[in-house]
């Protein structure tokens, strides 16, 4: 379902090479100051054009075309749309016989039967996070002053980044990257024991951002190494601060007031210019593929505003049904 | 929500120290062969008793009292209870003063306003992965012949399970550990790009199990570390079969008929026969705190099973989905 | 889907002939006084015995078996279940070849493809509205001071209800009956315009009971015969009290703060002693069908704490929706 | 919430004077023929322009911007819009002051606590119908042959239209009316026992249209009167058919593969050009109310297309849920 949420929903739609992309968000309480402007400056940190990012600079402006008035929400849905500009018009049909490894071309396929809308990655493109970042600056609003910051922590195992770059670009390769997200003062109790955990909902959410492989919440992984000892986070105050942070703010699936922590996986972007093979579905054969085009060669770089908008959106939610 | 799914769609209600504990499961279609005999061995995996787990050992025996009739599903909500046996009737009062480290003690208190049934864990006790596992049996059955099989990749660091245990014990320590489920004849087509990608289903069950801080699927991590021409699982036949599995049988969110490969990372138990520190809610002053009873050194012992059921029942909901 | 409600979430489960029925109530705020002694009232009057009802009379003891604790709901999934007792162990077989007329033996056999549990009903016998009953106790309290009454405007046609029932008694036939709800201290701004109208919530679960076939909201039927200058309700105070309850409290699918008034008709009981005729499928021809058994001659009179039951639920998940 | 279904899922947003109205429709799935043309018959049936309608003659052409490719629905989802046109610029701020009768005004302003967009009905606007219209056509494509017809019994009282018509423009006056629908070419087996009998689905949907005030299946309320000899449906062959049909095509909730049947009854539109009273919420005292500009003497006329969409929205969701 592409919709997401019990009480602040998000219904997203739209194609990379279609007229618009867009999303619907029901159930935002009324008066809250939102206009197309206070969307710029995430979509503007979501946007291409810094070294490893495609040279594909869209115009990304948002229209708002309902549920806002007079620069404030009304109760009624909103919705935000963005027109698909600067589409080119290369053929993308060749996707159908020789999916593209890595890319959703070869499940569309299988999953719509052949009536998907190939071009750019349909559905499945990237540009679509731009849709969820426009839901996240609203959803920020409504939690704040709770407040989502990601940053990269390494992008093709470095943790200077530029020189991660800079090594991919060496290489002719892509390369992927680790995010991290920090939201701080978090409050105790957003969260269910079963099934919506905290983890529960931040990950859903985030496993719909396109090449995100890996989550780990507080210590994540390493907490498998540790003892339990070592793992429990000792309360110190009368707020429910912990001495250490293993649990990443988070117990019993709820969280519990301090800082929420965790850390994704993004793969390398699957497009690249070197030369692969992969099967062609017509001639029955293995073949070499070239894609052509405009790529992110660390798709990991544009990340951060998604991951927070996700995050923000996951919060928001759980706030509204917890407090109304 | 204590509910999880559209169309096969799981309710688990109970407490560790109340009556019962149990689940509802809607949606589920007539005529597939349901027994209470069919529950106990993947009930049985579960149990503890074996060195490393508690010796608390309850009867665990599922009660079908609903939606079964003459040994077949009706296509009505089933239901199956475990009654609660064997509770030591040992005072709990004092996790309400002395929220225990790494449990949800502490969160319980603020989110339900005091309220909650704080013995034993309450709502928040691993024994509700029993009813967890029941519903799994039955997805299993709705899934096949696709068949998830979990298993433990380490305890504590050590491959070499029994090694990781006798370290635990000997530093009178609980640890954590890494369980890997794979899914093997999967089909192509399960999930969905936005929002209920196949990684978005599993990690939103995955993160219902109490203890769990991580997954990651196929390379997950690792994936953020190779370039793309590594990563990019190349099709090599009409099947879509890839030469390597670096994206755990999922693109863009939707199986491709691979094999489903996922990690997940257990944190060590919290409840350690070690004395540990806590804040006194009452005395506001941080205390010692010893927990008396019987603990599981390593809960990662006990995962497989409920792991295997929740990836089976996020994968018999999406097969529904799709399918009818 | 047996399920009902986004916060305030009912699932229903069990059969007339099974070994209970029951139901989960989950998203219900903690801190509630709830007792299985406050639900034997209104058990009670939904319970059969007098003139026109059934001589079959349960024991209808609620059973809670989790989410209430020291007397009090603790935020978990409270259940509740009604062990079936006092079943005659006669032969139902005969309703899978003649189906009842007016009775869902020949849908439940057609959607379940022949493994429904037709015994007394099955899945679809009003006894399940006993845990409806039991649900509405605990929505009552929510919703306090808002009340919904139920009363019967009149059975088979007679206003005096004690002359239907002898009007039937002497036809040795079932009779049908129209009933109204109101409640009182409405407050306004409960329901939402798409799509979850109140009148859209409040039908939705009313025909969840069996043998409804009809609702009319405030004037209903009559507002179509109307001119507008009659049937708009004039505001006179600042309280938005109207002159008129043509709308029956609701504008735009949303409560205005008048009384909410409603009536439902009721289909006269399916079973009835006198002899009918059906298609028998085995021999596939038309037969007399003779129903042996204990029946009500108007199940009107047993409706209205079921009545006030699924509206008080309605009313209690558009409160929670609103103000948490 | 603004969205309904489980696997064919609407959601509609916009406001009656706003940028657009519109629609996502989610879980269509691919391949079935799906263009602008296509929608247009059922559109130009509900537009207004005929005797007894508003002279307000919008565009209503609809736009789709996503999940159609070549003509045909790719199973990702499919956004319609329309522009809204034909918008005349007069003040609708008095409607804060002195709500207007049998409107949304007063509820709005009291649920969205003054934020609402109130020109025109905003949300509330009857115009949003012309979305759910554009849905139904997409919905009737998935049913057929199932085929939803919906027709006009009576305006103002009078069977004869014509003379409905006439009689409230002598009166100046709006008149309500009741329609129809019949649904032929059903199938046994759609809708469930709890809670989504096809009653309840589709009694759901009808309570979202504007100025609807009750609803009837089958013989309705004259079962209330109707001993159960006369009301029982006899079934008179191998396939199901029933001799009468007083259960309109349902029993137990669910089809029984007879003509769905049932009735609604429209009130009279609120907006009428007699002079009416209102309180007045700033001068705190009643005032004579007169609503200038264009208006449906009797909203019942454009009222078929919008039941026949809904009609086919309720059975598209629940044979997709039954059958994938």
């Amino acid at each position: 379902m592409n919709s997401f949420g019990r009480i602040f929903r998000i219904s997203i739609f739209g194609e990379s090479h279609g007229k618009s992309i867009g999303i619907i968000i029901d159930g935002c309480p009324p008066g809250i100051n939102f206009t197309e402007e206070s969307m710029l400056s995430d979509i503007s940190r979501r946007k291409s054009g810094s070294k490893g990012t495609t040279p594909r600079n869209e115009a990304d402006i948002p229209n708002i075309i309902s549920g806002v008035f007079n620069g404030k929400t009304t109760g009624a849905p909103i919705s935000i749309i963005f027109k698909n500009q600067n589409i080119r018009s290369k053929d993308y049909s060749f996707v159908k016989d020789t999916p593209r490894p890595g890319h959703a071309d070869f499940v569309a396929e299988k999953k719509y039967k052949g009536f998907q809308d190939y071009r750019g990655g349909g559905h499945f493109s990237g540009r679509l996070t731009l849709a969820l970042v426009a839901a996240g600056v609203l959803a920020k609003k409504i939690i704040y002053p709770l407040n989502p910051v990601a940053k990269i922590l390494e992008v093709g195992g470095f943790s200077d980044i530029e020189k991660g770059i800079e090594y991919a670009i060496k290489h002719n390769d892509s390369i992927g990257g680790i995010v991290e997200c920090m939201v701080s003062n978090m409050i105790p109790g957003l969260g269910e024991p079963f099934f919506d955990s905290l983890e529960s909902y931040i990950s859903h959410l985030v496993f719909s951002i396109p090449a995100i492989k890996g989550i780990e919440f507080g210590s994540g992984f390493s907490n498998a190494k540790m003892f339990g000892s070592q793992a429990n986070d000792i309360f110190i105050d009368e707020k429910g601060t912990t001495a250490t942070n293993n649990n990443g703010g988070i117990n019993g699936g709820i969280s519990n007031g301090n800082e929420l922590v965790f850390r994704i996986a993004v793969k390398p972007t699957s497009s690249i210019s070197k030369s692969q093979e992969t099967y062609n579905f017509r001639s029955k054969q293995i073949e070499k593929l070239n894609i052509k085009g405009r790529h992110d060669l660390c798709i990991a770089l544009r990340v951060p505003p998604v991951l927070e908008a996700v995050t923000a959106i996951a919060l928001a939610d759980l706030m509204l049904i917890d407090n109304g």
